[in-house]
Order: structure tokens, then sequence, then C-alpha cells
């Protein structure tokens, strides 16, 4: 349900593919509808249940974290960074389109991720929303997710440590899953105690979500995932699974689970919708 | 003085070349500071002080367009946009860094620009900062600057009409200059009118800096430039030079400064610096 009205509304926010120019507002609407399992906006509409936030102001939140989703993904897949033709089961923008038009359409889908964010009333006053960009922003920053993009490609071919994957991850896929949470939760009445928990749920969720990623490229077939199997160990990139072995990995994802509901339940709201979500992420084959 | 204290301020707010990832910031410093005209806070600048916009304000706004701006530059020198190897008298970031470095560069640049609108106040209520946040939005976005780049992209080898021309440059270089202004009026007292005209006058004014940039681009050299001279000829698109001459296009910017002049003229506040502003831009042979 969530995912159809986050479909929707993306939809209704990304400019009409005739409106100029064409080609690029074609490649942006390509580039974000259609597919994706919408985990981020998952993520944030589930926070924002959890402190009674208005779901309209969630959608907007929701959104503008998948468009930054959606741009690194489009950037992420040209031919200096991973080199990808397949994402989501299609080919990926530079590929359907041209690399020029796959650079632009990332550079337009963040800048609509921001803009969306000022443009539409996403929290119950101006000065909490000021924040919540400026959160957006620091989770999709050089701190945060590009940072994590630049470890990542200084990392391939390199022995890393556990403790270096990690860091890389909390930045190139955490900081924005933690972005999703937080502002799900800005957006309604969050406390600073339930604010601070479930940004503690939010590390643990996000690294389980990257380890199975590795573990279900390892063990997943190109077309289960949507996206090309194996390319991790193809580009000699570390993984969880490369570095500790599958049935560690798979270890270590149980342990995450755990600590994610743990965290949940320091909660003092109703935070079932994130456990379900964290169950969803732990245990999914797709 | 602005130049400087624009300098000051990007030096300070750009992450420290020390924290990691520290490659990713030292290029983003690289690509953003020592050098450029900083036209753009220049004009923000002298928006705010038209309307006696608090300078520190203005200083977020002024920031915030001309990271925009650097972004924009280091996307459209990679090899797959305009393939240049100089910018500001040095090696573009791409030929001193590496292709990947470059588009995580122009991505964090353009979050930080965001970020920073939204983490520092720059005007006088958080309502009219998010709105601001969201102008700079559309400025920049794909129905913007990086709309403007895709029309330009399709326009190589193109034979554009004079009125297609005028509305690549007002989206490509036309709608950020259009934003400083803007943005410099709104962090002080702009009153709907004042707005009006100063966004008339930043058409015009936007437009002049084109049509100057095409002259110096046909009659200079690359020393004085300090980007490659001649080279909008040599990959064939049009420019206002090659599509109604060099005479013609001394003329149009001659009416243009003419337009922008009386365009401020009709602002009922002091907007003295605005029209030196002009006339630089006019003189301008750097």
């Amino acid at each position: 349900m969530i995912q159809r009205r986050t479909e929707t509304t993306l939809e209704r926010w990304l400019p009409a593919p005739a409106t100029a120019p064409a080609r690029l507002h074609a490649a942006m609407r390509y580039s974000v509808l259609g597919g994706g399992k919408r985990m981020r906006p998952l993520l944030c509409h589930a926070a924002g249940e959890a402190l009674g936030a208005n779901p309209q102001y969630v959608d907007v939140a929701a959104c503008a974290v998948e468009l930054i989703h959606a741009y690194s993904l489009v950037h992420d897949d040209m031919p200096c960074m991973d080199n990808d033709v397949l994402r989501r089961g299609r080919p990926t923008c530079h590929v359907e389109y041209d690399e020029a038009t796959a650079l632009l359409v990332g550079d337009a889908l963040q800048t609509l991720a921001f803009q969306l964010m000022a443009e539409h009333a996403a929290a119950p006053d101006p000065g909490r929303q000021l924040a919540m960009v400026a959160l957006l922003g620091q989770a999709a920053g050089s701190r945060g997710m590009a940072g994590g993009q630049a470890i990542d490609l200084a990392a391939v071919g390199m022995a890393l440590s556990i403790e270096e994957l990690e860091f890389m991850h909390i930045h190139k896929t955490g900081a924005l899953i933690r972005a999703a949470v937080l502002l799900g939760a800005h957006a309604g009445a969050a406390d600073e105690s339930t604010v601070q928990e479930l940004g503690h749920f939010a590390n643990r969720a996000g690294l389980l979500f990257q380890v199975v990623d590795d573990i279900l490229d390892a063990e997943g077939s190109t077309i289960t995932l949507g996206k090309t199997a194996g390319k991790d160990a193809a580009q000699d990139k570390p993984t969880y699974v490369s570095m500790i072995g599958l049935g560690r990995a798979k270890e270590l994802a149980a342990h995450l689970r755990v600590e994610a509901h743990a965290a949940l339940d320091l909660c003092e709201v109703d935070t079932g919708r994130l456990a379900a979500l964290t169950d969803y992420i732990a245990d999914r084959s797709f």
C-alpha cells in the first residue's frame, strides 16, 4: 500500500514527460518509476506512523529520500563507477539513454529531492522542516552517502578490516536509511529520546540490509535480484560474504536483526510496523 | 571584498581536507576554492544590499549558489559532457583526480549547497527560508540549469533559431544568475514589485553575461579566459557569435545592458551596486 502510494506521489511530483526538455524528463521518470522495493519510503512511513505523523507530511520526506536513492543508483551504474548495465530488471539509465543524460538525470533527481522537501509541507512547523532538509543533506553528502561511495571506490582491490567495511556501509547505505527513519519521526511528534533510539535502530537495520544484500549477491541469481548478481565479487569489492564467509554473514544478519528489535523495544511508542519491516529486510529473498 | 568574503566563507563551510574521505574532500575544495569570478555571489550580495539584508544571511545564499555553479562546472567538464581539461587556468577535476571522483565531487557539492541553505540562518524567518530553498531547487533542476544543459547537449550540431538559443541560455546560465539576485533580495525586505523588477533585471543581466561570454570565447585567448578558448566553435555548438556574427553580438550586448539598467531604474530601492555589476559584466575582458 505504501509502495503504491509512493509510486503515485513520485509520479505526480516528477516533471511530466511532455515538459521540456522532454528527453531528460522521460529519462528521470524511467529511472525512478516502475520498480524498486521502496524500502526507504516504507521505513519513513513506518517511523512516521510510530510518531503519529500526518501521512501527507511523510509522503514528502519518503519521496525525497527515494529520489536521492534513485539518483545515487543512476550515477553509481555509470561506466566511471560500477559500469553496470542492469537495474531493476531493465537497462540502466546510461544504457537506455546515454552517459551525459544519465549524469544530468542523477543531478536533477537530487535537486528535485531538496526542492520537494522545501516546497511541500513536511513538518508541523517551518523551523522543523528546515532542520529536516539539513538532515537529508548531511545524510546524502560527502560525510554521508556520497562519502560512502568514495570510500567504496577506494576500497576496490584493498584488504579492508571488518570495521572498515562497516564504516563504508554505515555511510554508503546506512546514512540514507537512517535519514528515512528519522525524517519520518521528525514529521511527527518526535521527542529527543525516541529519536535517539530510532537512530540506533536505523543503524542496525541499515547494516542488516547491507549484510543481507551481500548474502543475496553471493547466493542469488540475476533474475531474482533484478541487478547483476555476483558483481561485487567480480569487481573485487570486499563484501561481508567475501570477508567472513557465507555462514558467519548469516549469523551476523541474525545478530543485527535481534539488535534492531531490541532498539525498537526501548522506544515508548508503537513500533510494530518498523519491527515487521525489520523481519521483512532480514527474510527477504528478492 | 565580496569575493574575498565568499572565498573565506566557502573555505570554512567546505569539509576540511583531513576529514574522511580525505581525497573526496580535497577534490571538492580543489574544485571550489582559489579561482572563479564569483559573479553569482557578487550579484547576490548586491541585491541583498539593495534590500537591506543582513550580510550574514546573504553569505549563505551566495555560497549555496556558488556551490551549485561549481558542481555544474565539474560535471560539465567531464568526458561524457564537454570533455574539457582546463578550468580557471588549472586541470579540470576529472583530470587532476579521476572521473569517478569528479562525479562524486559534483554530487556532494550540490548536496552541500542545499544543506547550507537549510543549516544556517539565511532569512528573517524559517518560512521565507524554506521558500528560498525551493527557489534554489527550481533554478538548479530539470526546469532550470540542469534542463539547460540537456537542451545544450541536444543542440550540438543542430541549426537553432535565435529564440531557441535564448531559451537554452535562460535555463543553462540564466536560471542560476536569476536565483542569485532573487535569493539576495529575499534575504532582505523584498516586496513583491521589487522582486518582480529584480527578476526582470536578472533575466537581462544573465543573457548579457552569456552574450559577452560568447564574444570572449570567439575573441579571447585561453590564457585570459582561464578555460579553453574557442571550444564552442570547435564542438560545433551554436553561440551568439556563430549565429549572428561578432558585430551584431556586440550590438545585442549593448542593448541588453541598456535593458538591464532600465529594469533597475524601475526599482524603488538603491540598486547602485547592481548597476555597477551590470557594467562590469558588459565591459569584462577576463
